[in-house]
């Protein structure tokens, strides 16, 4: 079902959060361990600069400079980025940043400020996108996420954007929830690589019926994922769901963060960007509780 | 009720569009052009770089290079900038841009990506803005358009934001379409100039209820809602919401940018950015006849 022969983002794909310095400048060195310890943890693959990174808090210097760092330090084939904007200018230059630093995909967010846009006008972005690629094309996916974006990727307008760009659409990343409307993406075509925001369908992926998943619980829950993925482990995809419930009691992103920092021992994980705020204490010493509680069960 | 003896921020305000050249770049001359034509046909201040100007769909240095052409040009007493951005870098280099300009106001969306945010992680916000302005500090104006931002100023985040941050917070602009709810925040403090998005409130500007209207059909209505702000001829405000409610029955954007290029004889302002998409042609050619029709009767 993946798109290309030896193609690596597949299987387990971690949306990896971006550390946050006190300056809120995005904090390289603790990204790039972060990553590392994500990939040596079960993740077959990241997702960075997406939703759980935070992308759209920081500018377009800092987003690019995220890749570049990334690009330094970590294993590409392993590695999408997402390159949405609001502003069709930005998209065009993240994604060109992308593809000329050699990630193995780019996740796009449709233009996310202006609601009730016909398809013709995210054609027009895409248009944009794929032309200023030619050169140097990567591999683009389609996030859907109308919850926050505002712009649903419909199965028609998925269908009007691969026959329009063959195969530079490579697949799509569905946020919505909504497992029937993934199968129906996953049925337009068998070159579109669908995944899923929720560790839950990883037993159906491993049997092909999606290429993985792309989550943000997935930081926390990788080593069960992978149990679940690669040997068809059901107990321990259970663990995994029901770590997924626990850091979604709360907002998942400073809980995700939360999460992280004391498995890595490391407090400085926990800051988020505004309009983000972190977890009261209390809810997070209860949500560090419970996980510790739900992994020793 | 203005906020300030000797403002320009106050009774005909449009919210003006950008025209843009064929390679999507703001086109600054013909954008000149027409925020002087607006000022001389009825419009008491205009907003730049906002909703109707597109300003989220382009990039901070196009953003940035439009203000600067403003500056250079106009008289900025009557000139209010959108500063808002998803990401609080970009918000806070555009405030900070407006602010060393000498822009008599700056408009804030809050950050529009994330949804369900806390009251805290908008206030966060906020307060990178305020402190970045410090030395030279700038009027904000809050843009209140949750069918857009996903984010309400609801009057509890309003009263909170005039606590902490006092006179910095000068009014709000109300694109929700409901008065209840810009009266409530015209109440909250005489120091807060509120003004809704929609001509329809002129009269009750004039009466002194809001300082005026902030509004995308105004760029087409400017000359009647001169005569109802400032001599209270109902009829002319009859004649600006019938106005509007054509520019209103297909996309807005695209509708105003059909009807200025009609009016300034100049097709090339038409044109829009991704997501937008231009009005059919047929479409086009039955609004600027409803156009001509109205005025005529």
């Amino acid at each position: 079902m993946a798109r290309q022969i030896g193609s690596e983002l597949k299987g387990v794909i971690a949306a990896a959060p971006t550390p946050v310095t006190a300056n809120l400048e995005p904090d390289i060195p603790r990204f790039l361990t972060l990553c590392r310890w994500l990939l040596d943890n079960g993740c077959d693959a990241l997702n960075v600069c997406g939703t759980t990174g935070e992308a759209t808090s920081f500018t377009l210097k800092q987003r690019m400079a995220i890749m570049s760092a990334a690009a330094g330090a970590l294993p590409l084939q392993r590695l999408m980025t997402g390159t949405g904007a609001a502003s069709v200018g930005d998209a065009v230059a993240l994604t060109g940043h992308a593809a000329a630093l050699g990630f193995a995909g780019a996740l796009l967010l449709p233009p996310f400020y202006y609601k009730g846009v016909s398809d013709d006008g995210v054609l027009g972005y895409f248009e944009r996108i794929v032309a200023a690629t030619e050169d140097e094309p990567i591999d683009l996916f389609l996030y859907n996420f109308p919850q926050l974006s505002g712009v649903p990727y419909t199965p028609h307008l998925v269908e009007r954007l691969s026959a329009a760009f063959g195969e530079r659409i490579a697949g799509l990343k569905d946020s919505s929830g909504d497992l029937h409307y993934a199968a129906e993406i996953a049925a337009i075509s068998p070159r579109l690589s669908v995944f899923p925001s929720t560790e839950a369908v990883l037993l159906q992926a491993r049997a092909g019926e999606f290429t993985g998943c792309i989550s943000g619980s997935a930081n926390v829950t990788s080593t069960y994922c992978a149990r679940a993925f690669n040997d068809g482990d059901a107990a321990a995809l259970d663990r995994a769901c029901a770590i997924r419930a626990l850091v979604s009691r709360s907002p998942l992103i400073p809980s995700v963060k939360a999460v992280l920092a004391a498995r890595l021992g490391d407090p400085e994980l926990e800051r988020v960007l505004p309009p983000l705020s972190p977890l009261a204490e209390s809810d997070k010493r209860q949500l560090l509780r419970d996980v510790v509680a739900t992994e020793a069960a």
